[in-house]
């Protein structure tokens, strides 16, 4: 079963319209190497999004030829709806392999293994910690190669996307750049890396130590690591705050939403001015190897006209004192343009001391 | 065999000289509320420690009527040393329950558990999570209680001790104060809590709501949680960012060993000054509860002499501009004044805008 091509029906329902909860789905379809070829979501049956179509039922979705059933959303606390279940079934009854990225796995319910065993279909948790994790062992700072992190002021707001789209525009340009992925949807596009946020807490650090080592292994000279949660988000700063330390990056890029101000889904938990939140990285960056705040990703969706999207660009580099795009938006170049001044040629950089170690 | 009166043989091989690694055993021994009855160390042999014999054999101990081996170390990334299975079979075959804080969990070890079930005794993991935990609902800040978390600027420095001290001292006071217990020892001391860095990294802080409400519950009007790690620690930082946001406390105790400057095991990792690491805790606490650090608790163990001691203490105040002691060596009693004129009186907190949210 393992050999048949991978055709993806991504199980969206609930959700493929909603841009948080939903970005599981949007980033296997914009960056995944394999071909999406329906999307399940009841409540927008007959649309298409992005020009795949949108089905009622695991059944209406077979016309399609679909070998793989992908979970597509990403649910606080990661935990299945109760409605899912029967949409876990159904996949599996119609001879779909299920792979899903949520903390509840799929692999350890009994019900569904015993379906998926008699129907000959495989169940992957994409979340699923390796085996052997264990804290850092240093090896994060010997990493022969330049290391940039996305962070970001809320969750949910590109940092997986502005580190595909650099990674993507480096290839472009010929250096020789590997996108670290560190949650579920990366993992899905990548096909591998470790969902950190999925570890056992002492171990997150060392997962992403691990990470990193392993970016370099598959030749890669200048990482881009997939960013997690934020400093200032109350549910889950530690997991940035791990990634920050292990992955052990010499340079980040701020994520943020054009106009945000407010932790999505929290309110009273203020997002602090864009100064105080590149500061508040700074301070708290691994002292062995003080990385800076190299640019800012704004991401300007919300925005309809691409002037006004230009604008708020203009106002968040001139608020940072940082050059600022919307990488999605306009393309990486610009961005990449700042990274690569900064950590090639350090001399050159206007701002503080170099970022290397 | 659950009845049986708990009498401890705590299995500190190799490291109960150590104050970092055998923190656990010295924390059960002091705090504990069951009587240790032998130490294992077959490097100490016929020595005591506290007044407690140390044997070389798990044999050598049952001449003092231990019911219960508690695995007495806490070694780094919590797994056993390759030597520690066969004093854990001597123990299990000589009738003992076990009780370990390691990340490796015993109950799940098939030989160990084979061997338990065959000598009818119990394997406890105090690390092992409780199921159904998931990410914080804000009842953190819905809490009916006053919360004081410990901080530090390492590991093993005594972030649990002054929080037991504080919490003890309280108490003698006639306050309404419970201890929330947040690893191995401390639920080995207070028979219960969640060892949050062995949660999923996802669940940290809502592990750490969840302690502070049921400390809440369980009466404390006044809450002394136990720290985990420090925020400068390059291997456990995300345990110790997602404790202070999931516990969301009113106040922050410093911890910090006199003298240290270097993170211990982590050479050329620096602790930053004091200034600076207060700072940095206030600036990264909750908007929506700006906790301030009140005052540092001082390990002053490494000077042999009460002169030193509070010339360190004194020093330490004078750098912090904060109330300093050692609550150890000279009772929690100046630090408990200093938390009270706080929580309690915030508008006559000579510092800063009240800690209360």
């Amino acid at each position: 079963m393992t050999a048949r091509p991978r055709r993806l029906l991504i199980l969206g329902e609930g959700f493929s319209h909603d841009a948080h909860y939903g970005k599981t789905m949007r980033g296997i379809i914009r960056y995944g190497p394999d071909p999406v070829v329906a999307i399940l979501d009841s409540a927008r049956v007959g649309e298409t999004h992005d020009g795949i179509p949108v089905v009622g039922a695991v059944e209406d979705a077979l016309q399609f030829g679909p070998t793989v059933a992908v979970v597509g959303v990403a649910t606080q606390g990661g935990r299945f709806p109760p409605a899912w279940r029967q949409l876990l079934k159904s996949s599996i009854a119609s001879g779909l392999d299920v792979e899903s990225g949520l903390h509840e796995f799929i692999s350890e319910d009994p019900e569904l293994v015993a379906l998926a065993r008699a129907h000959r279909v495989a169940l992957l948790d994409l979340r699923r910690p390796p085996e052997g994790l264990s804290v850092p062992t240093g090896a994060n700072l010997d990493v022969d190669a330049r290391i940039v992190l996305t962070v970001g002021s809320d969750c949910a707001i590109g940092k997986k996307t502005v580190a595909v789209e650099l990674d993507l525009e480096a290839r472009r340009r010929g250096l020789e750049s590997v996108f670290v992925p560190t949650g579920q949807t990366g993992i899905a596009i990548a096909g591998w890396g470790i969902a950190v946020d999925a570890v056992v807490a002492d171990f997150l650090a060392g997962a992403a130590e691990q990470l990193v080592v392993e970016g370099a292994e598959r030749g890669g000279e200048l990482l881009f690591v997939e960013g997690q949660g934020s400093l200032v988000h109350p549910l889950y700063s530690g997991v940035t705050l791990g990634l920050m330390h292990g992955a052990a990056p010499h340079a980040f890029v701020l994520c943020h939403r054009a106009g945000s101000t407010e932790i999505e889904g929290c309110p009273g938990h203020p997002i602090p001015p864009l100064g105080e939140l590149i500061e508040l990285h700074e301070r708290i960056a691994l002292p062995r190897r003080r990385a800076k705040v190299v640019c800012l990703a704004l991401n300007t969706a919300d925005l309809s006209d691409n002037e006004e999207a230009r604008a708020a660009i203009e106002a968040t580099a001139a608020e940072a004192g940082l050059p600022a795009d919307d990488p999605v938006r306009f393309g990486a170049g610009h961005l990449l343009d700042a990274i690569v001044a900064r950590l090639y040629a350090p001399t050159a950089a206007g701002r503080g001391e170099p970022a290397e170690n």
